[in-house]
């Protein structure tokens, strides 16, 4: 049966930019999973109440439902083992430190660059939301978030070292192929990809050699993704 | 057979405190392998020239000889699988993002808040040494570096923000139970321990809750170390 999935989406319906959203695509992908996605909106509440929650993504498959990523890609694990996307109970507790390092440290790095970029692509009935919920995260205006991005964005690449150490070690973040670690930070990059013309990643950087694999994998589910 | 490691003292020689040599303490007593540690000082390179390199921890199994404590893991892991300190490929490939972080982030962070208590408990003959790599290492005297801590703390603190985020969800970094990735964690915080009596974790922090159940584990290993 396929999955189904409310999928965040821009003004044009068939960008999809949400990095927890594309952490799942990853995933079902990974998994060989058919999926048919939702295109939603921040102010859609309603169309996804049955969940119980407000935010995406969010699975129907059959008749059970799942919210927030990491619940949605243990479901998927437990559901349908192989090929798995952890591999062990070890394995799923370690990826639990790189999702929420990329939770926090990636994803924020990222959004101080990108955040005046998401207001400009997302649906007209979306922006006085977003601009009023980010703006009071941050403390300040969506553009004063963004200002100053060309030179901040090599303090942002700095906190990326650890990435890097792993790469000169192996391949993927899974190791010797693709695990739920490689679709957590894929997913995460997919964001100002999809969102932004901003290069948060230097070409000459092992990081962006490898999401350039990732992008590939899937039959190319994240290089033909539509970007804003 | 008795595994025999290098383990760097202090003056003292009863204090150990290298970050990497507790990981491999710690992996050991998950194992129940037996140990013997050998005082070593920074300056003692012939006393490991066997290894062909200048860096603790060394271990020797049998005819084996192993240094760097990922290598030595790895090692444990393949020679004596139960208990397992990963579990599987994945699972190892995972922990080595959270040893980069470790490294890096973390390790980092500390050296600035005790590298001049450090210097005042390492033996005499190993502290022009010790001065002058550190001080060529940080641009500055150690005393600089080490300058204004009570304020940075609290910096370093909101970096580890991820170790608390996983700890909301898991009682250990390995999941139900320890695993290398404690061992990671732990060892790289015994260093301060042993070193200096400056708290770089608050008493109230979650992840200052789980490392006093580290130094519990293993029949009180880190608890029973002596500090300087």
């Amino acid at each position: 049966m396929t999955i189904i999935m409310h999928d965040l989406a821009g003004a044009d319906p068939a960008v999809r930019f949400s990095p927890y959203c594309w952490r799942i695509r990853f995933a079902l992908a990974h998994k060989g999973l058919p999926v048919e996605t939702i295109p939603w909106r921040f102010t859609d509440k309603a169309a996804i109440a049955f969940s119980g929650q407000g935010r995406v993504p969010v699975i129907r498959d059959g008749e059970t439902v799942v919210s927030d990523s990491w619940a949605i890609a243990e479901y998927l694990e437990a559901q349908y083992p192989m090929p798995a996307l952890f591999g062990g109970a070890t394995a799923q507790a370690h990826a639990r430190f790189i999702n929420a390092w990329a939770d926090t440290v990636l994803l924020g790095g990222i959004a101080r660059l990108i955040i005046r970029d998401i207001h400009g692509m997302i649906d007209d009935s979306d922006r006085a939301y977003f601009r009023e919920a980010r703006e009071a995260r941050f403390g300040m205006t969506l553009e004063a978030a963004q200002e100053g991005r060309e030179t901040r964005v090599a303090a942002f690449r700095e906190t990326l070292l650890p990435l890097r150490q792993v790469l000169r070690a192996q391949p993927w973040f899974g190791g010797a192929t693709p695990s739920y670690a490689d679709a957590i930070i894929a997913g995460t990059l997919m964001w100002p990809r999809c969102c932004s013309r901003f290069a948060v990643l230097a070409d000459d950087d092992a990081i962006a050699a490898w999401f350039e694999r990732m992008l590939d994998q899937y039959g190319g589910l994240g290089r033909n993704a539509p970007r804003a």
